[in-house]
């Protein structure tokens, strides 16, 4: 009964998708040209995601089979599932994406806040798919599974088949974010180093051939990329609360209900995501992060109230419970794990928005040293990103302190879960962000009059600090998701060794996780090791696909030289094609490491030692790569919002303004930071959840 | 008997640096407008210094007093002979380094043989002290703990008064390294940007007003921080591998000589390093590298014979041992482990120079991509600094695994203290670095002949590398160092725990190391977060003295104009004293991040919790520093060195040239690789062992 609430509450987000999706595409879509340059744009990204989604197709065709062989049909269904969905939610939302573009230019010729309302909606298309699927392929092969199938709540294949569908969602995620990454910032920098700096002519000149694949690289990377992320997230979090909760309440009447606790926080908070939306109205200080900011409060507002009803009828605010692993709470120190949660969020939120928003310290230092030079405005830079990591990594800390004193684990899992709960919103913040920047190209490309322009910088400027906090929440909630994910790992795996009679693999396995465990350093090392070269490589595939675009557009300037002129139109279609084939070609080996790592660590460490040391440093590889990849993506994304803000702020007005010299030294520390800010480091969260999740599914294969 | 012959040969080493001192002072001192400018040199370092070392003087009387008190005055002196000595090491070993500049250009202006044989002598004067007097210290001190004071070995005290002189040590390392470093940094970045970028001089010009301060820093800051860094890691790995000796052969009879091993391979390596030094002639090719190669290859082949000699005198090849843990190896495991320890030394020597040498792909890359601009090679050096960490944490890794298996955690230790047996000799090849550094400054301000410009400028090519390949070493050893620490901690705290009957603080007090203690989770991520606050820190210093010395000189320009034309002296020494100033105001606040971390951490989760959960938190705080400390140092130091060498490889005629675009890009790189290899990175070994020798000290005081 329960669940099926759960399903309707998930179906909800789809009806507000279609209803939203008419509503953009009703909007009026501009003159001739705009519509030529938005098609461009819209085939383009199709064409990309096509592409990458046909390569994904294969990698996950051989998972699929893999996972039929070794584990069952069931559980390679569940892969299928993530995936398709995760796909789907991408998908969709950037055809939406493509076509609320050239509406928000049109509508921002009339006002602001027509242009806010399309590009939001737009936004929250993606963003309640993104919440509304990944509960949808939980839930509902979750009530498949134990109703149709009629398998019961401790059946180990209930918990496979549900972090397979994790599995799937990731494999979208990973490749997602970092192809995408790499061909959004391929484009971005070649495009600029080959249009401004060389060329001289401003960015989204449409005589630039590399501008439309800028515009699509804005769809594919933070559109599309992102809620890929999102979804992964969500999806991965929720399943290994249900996995926990299996593992601490096995045999306690009370299962049902709190195995289904955390899709029911997800359920309702769809509800109070879609009610934020309706609160996103532009105010009369026309301040559009105002209008942004209100809606979540009321969103994250009616969350209090609806995850205090879910709590009240699910589990009883009274109601004591007790875990297999001896530790008791009540429903009230649940419901408090998960306000924690939301708090969690608003920390994140304001603390990436000091590290990247133009009117506090840390941008002003990087515009003010960018007056000494370019070296002193990377310098500056670096530093930013460094001191960025510390405030989160203490909000975090005292997240899990509080939580685990509330609850335990299960606690912690449970303030993730909410503060994933709010994912819907979160995306929509964010898809709004390349609506927005596309809108400005549209309408720079289309040569629409200055004061369009001047409304789609403004949205395009909230739009540069709301992809920044996204980036935020979805490393803050990816890494504590991947905590919960470890958890996981040793529950499951003690489990495995206390019924090692069932499971003869595990057979006289000895777990030691202690730090004095030199296996344990070892595997600390190994897996913070990780995240530093898969940064390394998300750098040089950017570095790789940035020059093959300016040799390509210095090709295209030579050969016809009357694009600059205006009588010769450049040949997007190629600069499109050539790094939609770059980003696919660089996506795939940095993707293998986080899937192969583990079962590379397992083996070698097997071979070396024995399997209650591999098992041990498995383990410590998962925390290694959390603890690192913690750091590194903090670093990297808010670092990078930060320089793209202090060119902002220069371009404002100050420090002598654009075409200054501090202002090219700003240039610089921004070119820098976007592969920083939008492929490498978001790249991070999917990278530390896989390999979490590709050691659950190891030990899954192993006890079969 | 053996203690004795040990500090034999450890007085060896002042008898070497003495003869050294001589022969380096009797060489030709050139001319008189060379002697002067030197003398500005000596006089800048020698202020520095006394400054320096003034304000650590009144931080390190209140810690004597505090020893004094909380724990004993033979604990105090402890402290004050590990901080007394340090200094010295870094004091003398910088006397005779801005004696050897001149010397070196001098003797350069005969021919390149003369030139290394004075730079490479100067540097073996730093090398041999930093080796000899940490060795000195500990094994002089412990003969007096033990043989005149009467104490025990298993008494407390003598663990206590050593590890309080590696942290006298400590103290010294990291206020030298980071003041050091920022002052050097700080002159090099300021003075590069107001001379070259602004006024358009070349570097090293006289007329430039921080000309002198520049070639200061290199004295103070990669002679005298660098030795006072290894002279830490050196001194603090011996302690813990004594201590962690007296733990796990407490009340076995073989104690004495296993507590003495690590001093004996200590001491035969002072022989084998001072013996390598004099196979450092030019060869007939005019290697440079080579010659110092082939010294170091002499150390090290010596050092194999020499190991194999103690190992068979003092614990005998096939003699069995039982740790206290119930670890059982030969004496041959244990030689085996030295050998794995020199064998690490190599390969990260070997991977280090790949990363930062001009021959190999990655300065290449970082060249090539500076022809795109400076955002690219800002990109592609970070891609580099990245990288550049895997490969030596595989090392480490396999190293750790190896020596493990051979003979536990023991193995370890004696694999750390073999690598750092070399230390001496390590040292010699970084100090040799600013002496070169210098001599070619000295060579342009007083207008030397090209030919002479022409060999200084090949011995500092050869500096840059070895100060990197320096870098690579000390991060290596300090990381592995202090794992050792770190299981001198647990081993520590164990031991507290089962004697809690003698120490009543320990009754009741439960380990749980494990990483599904969240208690543990939080320690790793607070400890990783330090490294990343406390290299922002750095890098931000380093920016506001560059700040300072970019306004002083525009200053100076401005208010005696004759300067540029040569009609007007700039004042030299205004520049160094207020670079002096500002180093020493910026070096304190981040020195206190690494002491009082353990004990913050200690006392807040001792509130929040308890007294089990806070050892837990602080423990997995001290690796937490570890695991994210290494890869931020590594990254530092090996990206920083490759943004230099690559701008060396761009003036070398490649790209354009000096003067290209290219090269303009190439400057910014190696701007920004400044404060991350010469201050942030390195500083982060002396935090990271500082947090652990703290912690260590720490339950010292708990248990008193």
């Amino acid at each position: 009964m329960a669940l099926l609430l759960i399903i309707v509450l998930g179906l909800l987000s789809v009806v507000y998708g279609v209803w939203a999706i008419r509503s953009v595409v009703a909007a009026d879509a501009g003159n001739a040209r705009m519509q030529e340059i938005a098609g461009a744009i819209a085939e383009g990204a199709q064409a990309y995601l096509r592409r990458q989604y046909a390569t994904i197709g294969v990698v996950g065709l051989v998972i699929f089979v893999a996972v039929a062989i070794f584990l069952s049909v069931t559980v390679a269904i569940g892969f299928l599932i993530g995936a398709v969905l995760s796909a789907a939610a991408g998908f969709i939302g950037m055809n939406v994406s493509v076509r609320a573009n050239v509406r928000t230019a049109q509508a921002a010729s009339k006002s602001l806040a027509a242009g806010l309302d399309i590009a939001f909606t737009s936004g929250a298309v993606t963003g309640m798919l993104v919440a509304g699927l990944a509960l949808l392929g939980v839930a509902g092969y979750y009530a498949v599974l134990t109703g149709i199938l009629g398998h019961t709540l401790e059946d180990r294949v209930v918990v496979d088949a549900l972090v397979a569908l994790g599995f799937g969602a990731s494999l979208i995620s990973i490749f997602a974010r970092l192809g995408g990454g790499i061909f959004t910032k391929g484009a971005d920098v070649g495009g600029d180093l080959v249009g401004k700096v060389e060329a001289g002519i401003p960015e989204d000149d449409p005589r630039n051939p590399a501008t439309i694949a800028d515009n699509v690289g804005d769809n594919v990377g933070d559109c599309a990329g992102m809620a890929a992320d999102l979804f992964e997230t969500y999806a991965v979090t929720v399943v290994a609360t249900m996995v926990l909760a299996a593992i601490f309440f096995a045999g306690n009447a009370a299962l049902p209900s709190l195995i289904l606790y955390p899709l029911a926080i997800c359920a309702i908070c769809i509800v109070t995501s879609i009610a934020g939306t309706f609160f996103v109205k532009l105010p009369a200080s026309q301040s559009i992060m105002g209008a942004l900011y209100r809606g979540f409060g009321a969103a994250a507002a009616f969350s209090l109230v609806g995850i205090a009803i879910v709590t009240g009828l699910l589990v009883g605010f009274s109601t004591s419970y007790t875990t297999t692993t001896g530790v008791t709470f009540t429903g009230w120190s649940l419901y408090l794990c998960a306000v924690i949660g939301l708090v969690i969020t608003g920390l994140i939120i304001v603390i990436t928005e000091y590290y990247t928003g133009t009117n506090f310290r840390p941008v002003k230092s990087i515009a003010a040293a960018s007056v000494t030079g370019h070296g002193t405005n990377v310098i500056q830079g670096l530093a930013i990103s460094l001191e960025a990591t510390a405030l989160p990594a203490l909000v975090i800390i005292a997240g899990i302190i509080s939580t685990n004193a509330l609850a335990g684990l299960f606690g912690i899992a449970i303030a993730v879960t909410a503060m994933l709960a709010l994912a819907g919103f979160v995306v929509a913040l964010d898809a709004f962000g390349p609506v927005t920047d596309n809108a400005g190209g549209i309408a720079e490309m289309a040569g629409l009059p200055a004061e369009v322009r001047h409304a789609t910088d403004a949205l395009d400027a909230v739009g540069n600090t709301t992809k920044a906090v996204t980036k935020g929440y979805a490393i803050g909630s990816a890494g504590l998701g991947a905590l919960v994910l470890f958890a996981a790992y040793t529950s499951d795996l003690n489990h495995f060794i206390q019924n090692s009679a069932q499971y003869p693999y595990f057979e006289g396995v000895k777990l030691d996780f202690a730090l004095t465990n030199p296996y344990v350093v070892v595997g600390l090392l190994f897996g913070g090791m990780l995240p530093f070269l898969f940064g390394a490589m998300g750098m040089t595939a950017v570095g790789r696909a940035a020059s093959a675009i300016v040799e390509e557009v210095r090709r295209q300037f030579r050969e016809k030289p009357g694009i600059m002129t205006g009588a010769d139109r450049p040949d997007y279609g190629r600069a499109v094609d050539l790094l939609t084939r770059a980003a696919i070609r660089e996506m795939i080996v940095p993707s293998l490491l986080p899937v192969l790592s583990p079962i590379v660590a397992y083996f070698v460490v097997l071979g070396v030692a024995g399997k209650s040391e591999a098992f041990s440093a498995v383990g410590a590889m998962l925390l290694g790569v959390i603890v690192t990849g913690l750091f590194v993506a903090l670093s990297m994304t808010s670092g990078g919002g930060a320089w793209d803000n202090a060119k902002k702020y220069i371009e404002d007005g100050h420090h002598g303004g654009k075409g200054s010299d501090a202002h090219k030294a700003a240039v610089t520390g921004d070119t820098v930071g976007d592969p920083y800010k939008d492929t490498a480091g978001p790249a991070v969260n999917p990278m530390i959840k896989i390999t979490n999740i590709v050691a659950l599914l190891l030990l899954a294969v192993l006890a079969h």
